[in-house]
Parts: C-alpha cells; sequence; structure tokens
C-alpha cells in the first residue's frame, strides 16, 4: 500500500482493528496518539464496557468538536465478502473493510484535517475538541451520552459539534443532517379472554377488539411536520397473536410499534394520543415505552451555514440540509445547545457486507473538514 | 372386578386397548364377535390406515344405526394421570380411563342394548346397524365419510342414526345434539412492501392496510342464526407478522380464522362475504380455505321424538335440544337423508387427563338405547 493519502492511511489502519460495538480494538489509543502530538489534552472517560475520550486544544471559546465512534457493527456472514471485512484492501478507487464508511474514514478525515490546521495555525482562536466513543452502534448507553453528562456537570460547552456520520448520498457533501426525527417505540398488550372458537360467547377476542383500534392508529395525522421535518410517522413492526392452534381464541395480542417524531410532537404528547386511542376503544391494554430519543434541529446558524460554503467552495455542491434517516448521536449533543450537523461519506453500503468508501470521497472529506475549521476559527 | 354391568365390562375391556387414531388395537373385533353371535351380517371396510366396519341385522328398512368410533385422542402427559389411561380402573363410583367418555362408554352401552333387544325381540322389524370407525378424532378422511360413500354408492340408505358422542352436560340425556353448526376455516395473508420504519416513504404497512378490514369482519353480523343454530360466529386464532426487529415493516401478515356457521348461511356465502369485505379496503390478499363440515339439522322426526321420549321415561329429564359445540361425524351421515341425534354421556373430563365415565351412567345410557330401539323398531 504505497503512496495512500493520510487520510485513507489512517482509515486502513482502524479498519484493521476488529472494533465490533463495544469493542475498541485499540483505535482511539491510535487517535490519542496522533493528537497528543499536536498538543491537544487528553480526558480518558471509560464507562462500563464502552471506551470513550475527550480531546481539546485550546482553553477559550468558541469550541468546535468533532464527534464520532470507533465501534463498527458486525460483519454477517463473513464468506460473502469479497475481502475479509479487517483487512483493508484497495479495489477500484474504494478502500473496502467494515467501518470504511460508517465511521473510521471519517476518523481518519477528522485526524489529518486537524494536524493540516494546527500545523499551519498553531495559535488558532477558539478551541478544537473530539468527542469519540466506542458504542455508537450499540446500545448507546455508555457512551456519547454519559460524556456529555460528564461535561455538562462541569459546565463545558460545545458550540459547534460536527458528526461524522455518512451524511452524503451519491456525491460527498450532497447532503448534511442539521437534525433527526425522534423515536419512540412501544410494546403494546392487549388482553382478552381465551376460550374454544365453537364457544364465541365464553371469549373476549382481543384481537378482534384490538383491530379498530390499530386501524384507527394507523390512520391517525399526528401532524404535518414543518420545513425541516417530514410529518410524524407510526408504523407497526410486529403484531403476534395466538395460540397456534387453530380453534383456540387466544387470551392477548402483541403489538410492536415506532413513532419517528417531528419537532411538531413531543414524546409525551404522542403517548397521551395514543393511550386515548385504546381508551375510546375500550381496550385492556398495558404498554412499555422506550424513547431512544427526541427531535433534534439545527435549523440555521455559523455551522450550517460554515459547511454549507465549504462545500460549495471544494466541490461546488449546493447541499441539501436534511433531517431523515435513523437516529445519531447528535440526540445527545444537541440539548446542550451545541449547533449539530452531520458531514459524512456516502452511506451506500453502510451496515452491509462489502462496506466501502471512495478513497477519493475520503480527501475531499478531509478538506470539507479542515475548511470547515479554517471558516470557524480564524474569524 | 366383580359384579360389573356387562356395558361396564365390555366398556373396560376396549379401554385396555391403546386405540390412539388412527388405531383400533383390537376394538372392532371384539364388537364383530359379539354382534355375529347375535346374528349381524359384517362388512369390514379398511381404508389406508384406517378400520372401519358396517354391520346390518336384517334386510328389510327402517334402519336405526348406531354410529361410533374405536379411536380415542392422545393421553396427554401420562405423568399426570391418577391412573394409567389404558389400565381401566373403578374408582368413586366411575369408570377411569382414556376413552370412557369418549366413546368406548357408549360403544359397550350400544352393545350390551343391541344384544338385550335382540334376546327379546329375535323378529325385530326393519334392520339394525352399526357404522364403526378408528378415525373421527383424526384427520376424518378415511372413516365415516368413505363408508357412507361406499353405502351410497349400492343404494343403501340409513333412516335413523343415533351417534354416541357425549351429548350430555351434568346428567346422562340432558342434552341431545340435533345438529352442529358448519366449520369453515381461513387462511389470510396479506401483503404489503417491507422496509425500514425510518423511510415510511418507501413501505406499505401490511399490518396497518389489514386493521381496517379485520375491524370489519370482526364487527360483522352474519346471520341472526334460528330456532335451532345460534349465529354465525367468526373468530380470528391467530395473526402473526413482522421480522423480529422493531426496526421493520414486514411484507406480509398471516391472520387464521374460523367460522361457526348456521343454516342461515352457506360456506359460498360466507367466502363471497369476506372477499367483498377484503376487497372494499384495497388488499392484496389470498385466503386458503377449509371447510371442515357444513352445517346439519333433524329438526323433528321419529328419532328426536324417540329420543325425547325415552330418557323422559326412564330418566324423568325433559331433554334439550342444541346443535353447539364442535363438528362431528353426524356431518357425514346426515346429507344422505338420515335423521340424525347425538346421545352420549357427560362430556366434562373428555380429551382431557384422567377421563371418566359414571357407571351408572353407562347403564343408563343402554337403557335408553335399548328404549329408542323398541320406539323405532316396535311399532
Amino acid at each position: 500500500m504505497t503512496q495512500l493519502s493520510p487520510t485513507v492511511e489512517l482509515a486502513a489502519e482502524l479498519i484493521s482493528r476488529r472494533s465490533v460495538t463495544p469493542e475498541d480494538a485499540g483505535c482511539q489509543e491510535l487517535m490519542i496518539a496522533r493528537l497528543e502530538a499536536i498538543g491537544f489534552k487528553i480526558e480518558r472517560l471509560p464507562f462500563e464496557d464502552t471506551l470513550n475520550f475527550w480531546a481539546r486544544r485550546g482553553d477559550a471559546g468558541p469550541v468546535l468538536c468533532f464527534a464520532g465512534h470507533t465501534d463498527v457493527v458486525p460483519t454477517g456472514p463473513e464468506e460473502q465478502w469479497e475481502f475479509p471485512p479487517f483487512e483493508p484492501e484497495l479495489s477500484k478507487g474504494m478502500l473496502c473493510g467494515r467501518g470504511a464508511a460508517d465511521m473510521k474514514g471519517s476518523l481518519a478525515a477528522f485526524i489529518v484535517a486537524i494536524e493540516r490546521f494546527v500545523a499551519n495555525h498553531p495559535d488558532h482562536g477558539g478551541s478544537l475538541a473530539l468527542l469519540i466513543t466506542s458504542d455508537e452502534e450499540g446500545p448507546f448507553i455508555n457512551g456519547t451520552t454519559r460524556v456529555i453528562d460528564h461535561l455538562e456537570a462541569r459546565g463545558e460547552k460545545i458550540t459547534w459539534c460536527l458528526v461524522g456520520e455518512p451524511s452524503s448520498t451519491d456525491k460527498v457533501g450532497d447532503v448534511i443532517k442539521n437534525g433527526r426525527r425522534g423515536s419512540l417505540s412501544g410494546t403494546l398488550r392487549v388482553r382478552g379472554i381465551q376460550g374454544h372458537v365453537a364457544y364465541p360467547h365464553l371469549v373476549r377476542n382481543p384481537i378482534h377488539e384490538a383491530a379498530p383500534a390499530l386501524a384507527e392508529l394507523s390512520a391517525e395525522v399526528w401532524d404535518q411536520g414543518n420545513e425541516f421535518f417530514p410529518p410524524t410517522s407510526f408504523q407497526i413492526s410486529n403484531i403476534n397473536g395466538g395460540t397456534g392452534a387453530t380453534n383456540v381464541v387466544p387470551g392477548h395480542v402483541d403489538i410492536a410499534f415506532n413513532f419517528r417524531f417531528s419537532t411538531e410532537v413531543t414524546a409525551d404528547n404522542l403517548k397521551e394520543r395514543v393511550r386515548d386511542i385504546l381508551n375510546k376503544h375500550g381496550l385492556d391494554w398495558d404498554i412499555d415505552w422506550v424513547l431512544s430519543g427526541n427531535p433534534f434541529l439545527t435549523a440555521a446558524g455559523e455551522l450550517v451555514e460554515a459547511s454549507q460554503e465549504a462545500i460549495r467552495a471544494i466541490t461546488g455542491i449546493e447541499t441539501e440540509l436534511s433531517t431523515s434517516g435513523g437516529t445519531s448521536d447528535g440526540r445527545f449533543i444537541a440539548p446542550t445547545g451545541a449547533q449539530v450537523v452531520e458531514l459524512g461519506p456516502c452511506n451506500a453500503t453502510i451496515h452491509k457486507v462489502n462496506e466501502r468508501v471512495s478513497m477519493r470521497d475520503l480527501d475531499t472529506l478531509s478538506d470539507l473538514y479542515e475548511n470547515i475549521i479554517a471558516r470557524l476559527l480564524l474569524q
């Protein structure tokens, strides 16, 4: 592997470390060594099975932070991979391996961009920081959220946060995420009275009783969305009722559902409206709720502007602001008041077998990060 | 086991034969030996794994037939039985063992009633017959239905058919069945388009689409029943949709349902109405239908009358005519034009562990059968 760019070389080094959540496999120490060499102060913040660190260069505000994760999702069936997933390979202009796009490529682009910037501007204004975890793809309990708690407890604030999640669709920089919908899940049980189908007067069929309520929940318009968010969406993912026997009416039916919700509603509001619909239908029910994340939005501000201008300057693309897709660790950072933007490589292969990223895109991404740093810290 | 009545003694002999469907385990040959001894002509009619026989005494009409089965349902966990299920035991006035109530007790009561009747009236009018199978509790493909086909093919008719199914509730003779509802089952698949819950515009959720149709099917009034039948009942027994993952909208949902239907509707009519409701909701669906039996009814006639009068004379009970409960082999016999009545012992323990029957009830049942024979064949 000769004549690789510094970003691709570092990305390949990170890929070769088998850091399936919550393993870090030495990725963070590799990054820390590079950051310490250019004057960062490092704070290692392990919690339970998760490694995290907070790195900062400078004591003044404003603080521009890069946030990311060293863990990767499992490989799936390794025999289906063209190349072994933890042996980075170059093929047709692409760097191949688990984590290439999500998000070891971004981590390498961060580090190399910062190295270049610090070399040219050792006395930059404000501070540069990194918030890195090994638990973004897993239960996300001991990762970013706990580091944020730690910073909040001592009053340390992030002004602008660039998250390295692979936001791009066709070309690097064509989409950045300036927010995400909230995600609220529920597991609903509707109870009836079990019995033999031949004796309908002795049963209360929970599937029959649930059906009109599910129809109403499915048809409900929860909101209209707004300029930044599509309308809130309700989806039933699983429904299971029945003993397997075809002559028995079951005693209960279980329904798993999920809301992806905009800033026009709140989780509490959604729970209340679901409760009202179930009660209106006279059901005997209970729900276990899990709020995975509230919606967040960085509608405008210096970070969005700097990102748009950097992308325009380096790639010529008018980038699209989007809040679509799943959740990200941005949901833990935005509530502190930080402006949050996600900018990373193309996401076509993430979480799949044969994950890969364009080597040229990684270099462009590193240039974009450096350009954004300059716009924000050299004002 | 001394001083047992002939009925209880024969019932115990039958119970000791382990005849789980489709096994007969020698029960039919035991019955045949007794019937041949009193002048019955026997026709053995084995089909595939099932033993059946047709026995007849007399060539003239009318024909009074006893119908029954020598097979029994599985025991379930034998260690939960107070006594071994195939070692008949007497306890507190009860004969205990698998098949005691369903329906080896009835078979014994048939045989002994016929033996007494023939001894007293060797030259009775009409004919006495028995239609016995070893596949009533199982798939009921090679049992009664094929014997009936065989009789129909040569134009041999049953005038009156007494089925020995355990019809009684609290006292022997308190309920007789003069018909049964039909049973029509369907397995419905509703198809949508699978996808990620976070991208609702790319999915078509089959659970959402099915819900209003299921609500309508559950609320539909299929008929009002009539003098003899309760209203037709629709019950969903099982519903299953989902991949298990809570972030995936499934590609289809499967629903198993069953109609128990009266003589006010037909299976074809029900299928058409289900189809219309599904189509009205614009679903992408298909159904596998299984018709287990059409409803049948012996509203009135000599057999119902003779049964009512025999029960009144011997027990003092005003018996109740009922069409409730599951299906029975009567559904194969009634369409030939025969009058069909089910009369047997109490059904509290059938298909359960510790099945048992009152020894006194078996003797009463044998008296009832003899009395009915006399009323019909000595006119």
